[in-house]
This record gives structure tokens, C-alpha cells and sequence, in this order.
């Protein structure tokens, strides 16, 4: 198999108090290092593929870059062997200045794993901006949108182990859609192929994600001006609040011809 | 509603191009400061309730604190207002050392959010020791737990939006559900439980979470000593490596009577 996404392990299945030893597809976890200028930035468990795409948009949501212009050369470093990390080096335009003594202190401060930072209210809703109304969305071709990603969810449907996110453009036509272990991870993937072709901030569309919508993917969303969040599973109460706050819609439960609109549904029309 | 895991919020529900307005239990994500010693260490986004084992056990899970003994005094502060972060304030034992330079490198280095830490395949094996063999563990027992468990996963039946984790006793009795919208803090509640009732590191039992098994899992597990990992989801390729580093056995998929053992399958019964 050449998927770098996916594994082949061995596996015990038990059914009905029967073992029979088999192979299983498991989705791959690995270490990634986001280097700025030959200094790491940031460590990620994330699945490899589109590598380049994640640190690009882990820094377009984090602020260090607004547009594709912001970054020189991105180059892409397969570990030399598996106990290392594989890594993303970039080079930044002059312009672009990294505080690292103000990051250091920002991670410090809310970062730690399990425990994910961002935390502080303060900073979530910093820079948050009201979003562009945009064209109004069909119910019907929202709630329809689950079906039509499935197939797009390759790695998904071999391992059952992945998170995927998608944007949408207004017509609702998929125009990407990435998988990853970590749920931030696929949308930042999505984020930095907005930057790529030159499409963020966005300003349109919509954020599709297979999984809950947390306040770190409405974050995320608001950053890259998507004003629409479509989520499989439930939101959270802070993720409702900082959509409000953005202007942004947010979907949940959008599944099986249904959602549930907590926010924003004057985005929405029943057509 | 006096339970703090669960609010309402207004929504429209969308269903069959019909829109109708109601009220919808949701998921509450509010921020937490750990402090120690009057330090900020960590901000994380939880969900309220057991916020001292949480501190507890995310204090465990990075090896600062190894049992009750290391901490003096655990103090639960609610915050004043909405958009300041509830705080859990620690007192250690004098003997404990924090180096909060290490900290801070470590957490500059590795995490990130979205980019969760811990990453560095060297940090994430140190201090993995070879788990307790342990009493073997029935396939119709474990296979049982997931329906087992539902019961006690209160705010997720309301809300649809929230993971849970057990540890279980070795005769597979489940001693400690807690619920939260992120994974890890729903182990780490578990794991601050056991360091209460004096049973950190556990040394047998078992492990369960209501979602995917991710590396990150498998860490807190065998830091806790918890030989056994239960997963009602896929586990993640590191997840496996590390599970099987620790001498743990990790079981995937383990609902409606099924399961797949990943490793250690030698711990694992047909009755």
C-alpha cells in the first residue's frame, strides 16, 4: 500500500467469544515539527499527507501569516527514520516578524496536551470579526452534504480512524476536503489549501466538519472568514457563543436531512 | 437546570425544508486555569465538574505530582464572570520540584492547539515501563462494557456532545465514569479520581473511553499504570507502537459484542 495515511497492522478479532487473528487498516498517527527560519514552532501528532497545507494553515489561524504572499518556500522533510519527527520548514517574507517571546509565553501560558490552549476568552475572541453575510444557503443542500463527502473520505472508510473537514464554496460544490487523526489538524489542512489558491481569508462558503464543533474549530472558521460552520456533531455552548460573536452560522446534527441551527439562521432558506 | 455540564440555547430545527424554533441541551465549554502555587501552569477548555481531579490528573499525566501525598491542598475557584476562566489553585508538598523552565521550553516546543503536544517520539516513550500482567480479563465482559457504561453517561444522553472515560476494576466493575468535550480532560477527571481514593499509579483494571484511541491515550494510560486500554473507536497507528512499548493491551472497536486486540491480546479471555 503507498496511502501514507494508512497501515496495515495485525489484529485479534473477537466476535462472539471467537479470536481470529487477522490484518487491519489503521490510520497513521506521526510526529510533525513546523520549523520557521530552522527554529521549530510547534510539534503535531497528525496523519501524514498535504504536511505543507497543515503548517501553513496552523499559521494563518494562529495569526503569524494573513495570505499566501506572507510565505517564501515551504519545504517538506520526511523523518530519516521512524523515532524521529517528519517536518515542514518555512521561510517567512522579511516583512513578517514572529514575536517568538510573546508565542512562547502564549503557548506556555494555554497550551499544555488534553489541555488545549487558546483558552483565555480574551484571546479566543481576538480578532474576531463580524463576517460577511454571503449568499443565502439551501437547508436541503446542507443536510445533503454528509452523503455527498462520504466518498471523499477515503482513508476514513478503511480504517474508521480519521477526522475530516471540507469548505464548500457558495454553490455547496466540495472543493476540498482533507482527513487527519486530529480534528484541528484536517482543518487546518483545508485552511492552508484556501492559502495556497489564494482564497483566504475566504469570505464564502462553508466549513464542513465529520466530527463535534468545538470552539477551536469556530476559531479556526472565523479566522479564515468562512461564514458558515456545518457540523456532523454537536457544538459546544462556548463554540455558540464565539460564532455569535463572529457572525457566524453555525450547524449541528447536519445529518440524515436534518440540522440543527444555533446561530445564524438567517443564512439558511428552505429551498 | 442546576447541572453544570448542561445548558439550553435556543435553535431552529431544520427537517424537511420545515424550520421550527425550540430549546436544545447543550455541552458546556468553559475555561480552566491550573495553577500551582499561584502560577499559571495551563488553560484548558472543559467541561465543568471534577475540576480538581482533572487538575489532579493532568498534574499525574505529565509526571510532576506521582501520588495524594505530593499535593497539600487542592482550592476549586468559580470565576466572577462569564469571560473569565474558573481556576483550580494547588499547593504541593515542598519535596515536589516544579521546573517551570523545563515546563515552559517543553510546551514552547511541542504543543500547540490543533498541534497537540507531547509529540517528540522520545518524550512520548520516557517513563514507559512494562505494564502488570494483571488478571486476565473476560472477551464477553469487556465486549459488554460500552452498554454497560451508557448508563451513567448523563449529560451525553442530553446533549450529544460529549466523550466519556471508566477505569473498571480488575473484576471489570466500572468505579469512575466522567464526561467532558475534550477526550483528554475526560481521562485525565479518571485518572485524578484513582490519585484521590490512593490508587495512582493503579497497577490493574482497566481503561475505557467512549471514543478513538490516539497516542495521547495510551501516554496517560501507562503513566496511570492502567494495564488494559478499551476504545469504543479506531486506534491510531502510534497508538498501537506505544501500547505495545508499554507492555499494554489495547482493544479498538470494543462495541455490540465485538472487538479488535491490537496488542496484548494474551490478556484477554474467551469467557
Amino acid at each position: 500500500m503507498d496511502d501514507p495515511q494508512v497501515t496495515r497492522r495485525p489484529v485479534t478479532r473477537v466476535a462472539d467469544g471467537a479470536f481470529a487473528r487477522d490484518l487491519d487498516a489503521i490510520a497513521v498517527e506521526r510526529a510533525l515539527e513546523i520549523r520557521i527560519g530552522g527554529r521549530a514552532l510547534a510539534v503535531t501528532l497528525r496523519t501524514p499527507g498535504h504536511d505543507p497545507e497543515l503548517a501553513l494553515g496552523f499559521l494563518a489561524g494562529e495569526g503569524l501569516i494573513a495570505n499566501a504572499a506572507d510565505v517564501l518556500e515551504v519545504r517538506d522533510h520526511a523523518a530519516p527514520c521512524a523515532d524521529q519527527p517528519d517536518a515542514v520548514e518555512l521561510m517567512l517574507a522579511p516583512r513578517v516578524v514572529v514575536d517568538w517571546s510573546r508565542l512562547e509565553r502564549h503557548f506556555a501560558a494555554t497550551s499544555a496536551c488534553g489541555l488545549c490552549g487558546r483558552a483565555h476568552l480574551e484571546s479566543l475572541r481576538a480578532g474576531l470579526e463580524p463576517q460577511p453575510a454571503g449568499p443565502p444557503v439551501g437547508a436541503a443542500g446542507l443536510a445533503a452534504l454528509p452523503a455527498r463527502l462520504r466518498g471523499a473520505q477515503q482513508a476514513f472508510r478503511l480504517t474508521g480512524g480519521l477526522h475530516a473537514a471540507a469548505w464548500c464554496d457558495a454553490g455547496l460544490a466540495p472543493r476540498v476536503v482533507r482527513e487527519d487523526v486530529g480534528r484541528h489538524n484536517a482543518v487546518d489542512k483545508v485552511a492552508g489549501w484556501l492559502l495556497r489558491e489564494g482564497r483566504y481569508p475566504a469570505r464564502e462558503g462553508l466549513l464542513w466538519v465529520s466530527g463535534r464543533a468545538g470552539a477551536e474549530i469556530v476559531l479556526k472558521a472565523a479566522r479564515a472568514r468562512i461564514p458558515v460552520l456545518a457540523a456532523v456533531g454537536a457544538p459546544s455552548s462556548l463554540a455558540i457563543e464565539l460564532a455569535e460573536a463572529a457572525g457566524m452560522t453555525l450547524a449541528g446534527f447536519v445529518r440524515e436531512g436534518r440540522m440543527n441551527l444555533y446561530c445564524g439562521a438567517e443564512r439558511i432558506t428552505a429551498g
